[in-house]
């Protein structure tokens, strides 16, 4: 815990600035959760300013929910602007099996761009691999020795960290692996929390010495903490999301 | 009421995906709503992916708030997808009267889509039918014997449900009209309630048997009562659009 | 603070239509700031309709935010059809020393449009006069006699208004200028609160006789004193916004 805190106050005294191509749907929510958080959001996904911003950002976080070709040439624009000058790059494959368009772009940014961290569910991490698996099985599916195993694949071929959400959360380098429990199924109400997510582990590596497993997995456990809080004070996912990102403000105890 | 709660609970059983073309202003609202009342959103307007998306989804939502003509062709290829398989197709066109761009996008919509449901204001539906209407008599026109011909009118002519929001809701497949009654000032202050509506009528049309007036009513109806719920707790527009969604997510007394 | 009445009372019985050219991150947001404060947003960005909602509006807002070429011209477009009815035009120069596109931009829109008022925090405005600053040097110089220096320079140069946010806000037009004090640390917690109050700055031009500094403080005042009013209420940045919404909708005290 006393890691976990560390890293938290060494964000909060960095205020890292972190790059977001967003979408329309959880835009407000991540920039307000990174602000809660201490770090300093900025959105940008004109291909006239994506390198620029990329290039002095202290994270850059690409989200696929809402793409479009225009978007997805930004984001590779700006992933490689941050890969150049070792900056880490995010990226969330928001439902990324649910169209040949999104089958094909996540393939397409995980060749052009050398990507430090993949922050999905499931779902997500089986349509990356190519694995078959029901909408279903997907929920159902957390916890299971597979999706470790297929965690583990991904991170290897593409060498990257692999961080997997869910009831309980996995994160992997390929050889390393980390279980994460805790959360509260109101955090699956809302829209965006695992955008935010993303936006949070991207902040936490920032603050990071190294892309390490360990500072991925502290941000994941902060942000489990940050819904439990949340989820007992609140009445519905109205004020679940509110409560939230008082949650992602709080001050930690340092013992 | 009976009826009203097995619809809201076959509803909450299916879990409908409602694919929705939405806009900046209001797709978190929107997503958030949907998550709330127990639908399953999915916001994508990319024309790469849009008929995919419109062919697995329970119901496509077109709105027209901040279009585009790229946005225009997106809304029609999806419409086109969804009614070839019989999926509901709701259309918000959100201030369709403001603009000539609007006024001819509108009708090619309804020229192309094979509309299930529109769901408007009384300002909108007379835009709609070309019928001179004051901005000022919009408002007070609410109840009018004029706005229930307009609706049925525009409902024959095109085949499909009317849903009218006002003071006191219309809805009506030019031979059928129902009343709601209910609801609260407080829902206009808080931006997109309506696109909810028209997100949340999708998904009370998805859970519903067939494409009737009874189901639609049944959504307005409930969704007048959770705006009634949330006043009841609201100080102001911020506490209200969260008390909104707390209530969109509340069980329903079985009785 | 009667005049100060004054002014909201004739903005909300006026009801002004403010026409906003925004972006994904905050245009929920500054719409329902709009309508708590008791004006009516539109948001429309399409060059097919952007100049006819300028002409009707009674103030257009053109917000820099994850500005692209396509959103810049028609921000072009809406600026000069505002203007030529006399309708003001305020520009907030979202992040715009961030990058080469924002400045370029920045300064063809003030070229091309008789902007009315600039809407900017300090960093913001030594980008758009060419002054060297550092980001650190932005926050700490609130209050700096060269910030005002800079703010008259550049009102006289553009002949308009210069709103400059900070720990104490200036508004200038190059002669008179006018300090305002108060706000709270939270409202820079919660992202938007800048563009909203360029939207609000909007609407109290709109409900004034004319463009004046006067007019311009008066919006400033009272949007420091709904950050207060919402922070005497808030636990953290989460309901904060939430409080601030309530605040910009409450009855002023008559007296």
């Amino acid at each position: 815990m006393k890691k976990n805190n560390h890293l938290l106050a060494a964000l909060r005294q960095q205020n890292p600035l972190i790059h977001c191509i967003s979408n329309i749907v959880v835009a407000n929510f991540q920039a307000n959760g990174l602000l809660a958080l201490g770090a300093s959001p900025i959105m940008a996904d004109a291909m006239e300013e994506v390198a620029e911003i990329a290039a002095v950002a202290d994270a850059t976080v690409l989200n696929m929910g809402t793409l479009n070709p225009t978007t997805l040439e930004a984001m590779i624009h700006a992933g490689k602007s941050a890969t150049e000058r070792n900056i880490p790059v995010v990226i969330d494959p928001v439902g990324v099996g649910a169209t040949t368009f999104r089958k094909q772009s996540i393939q397409q940014l995980l060749q052009e761009v050398d990507v430090t961290l993949i922050r999905c569910n499931a779902g997500e991490l089986a349509a990356i691999a190519g694995v078959d698996w029901t909408a279903k099985g997907v929920d159902a599916g957390v916890g299971d020795a597979d999706i470790e195993s297929i965690a583990k694949a991904v991170a290897k071929k593409h060498n990257c960290l692999l961080a997997v959400s869910g009831e309980i959360d996995i994160v992997t380098d390929g050889y390393q692996t980390f279980y994460i429990e805790g959360g509260h199924p109101l955090m699956t109400k809302v829209t965006g929390t695992g955008c935010l997510l993303s936006s949070v582990v991207g902040a936490f590596l920032a603050a990071a010495e190294e892309n390490s497993v360990e500072a991925a997995a502290t941000a994941l456990t902060f942000y489990k903490k940050a819904g439990e809080k949340a989820a007992a004070l609140a009445v519905g996912p109205g004020d679940f999301a509110v409560h939230f990102l008082n949650a992602l403000n709080e001050e930690e105890p340092t013992h």
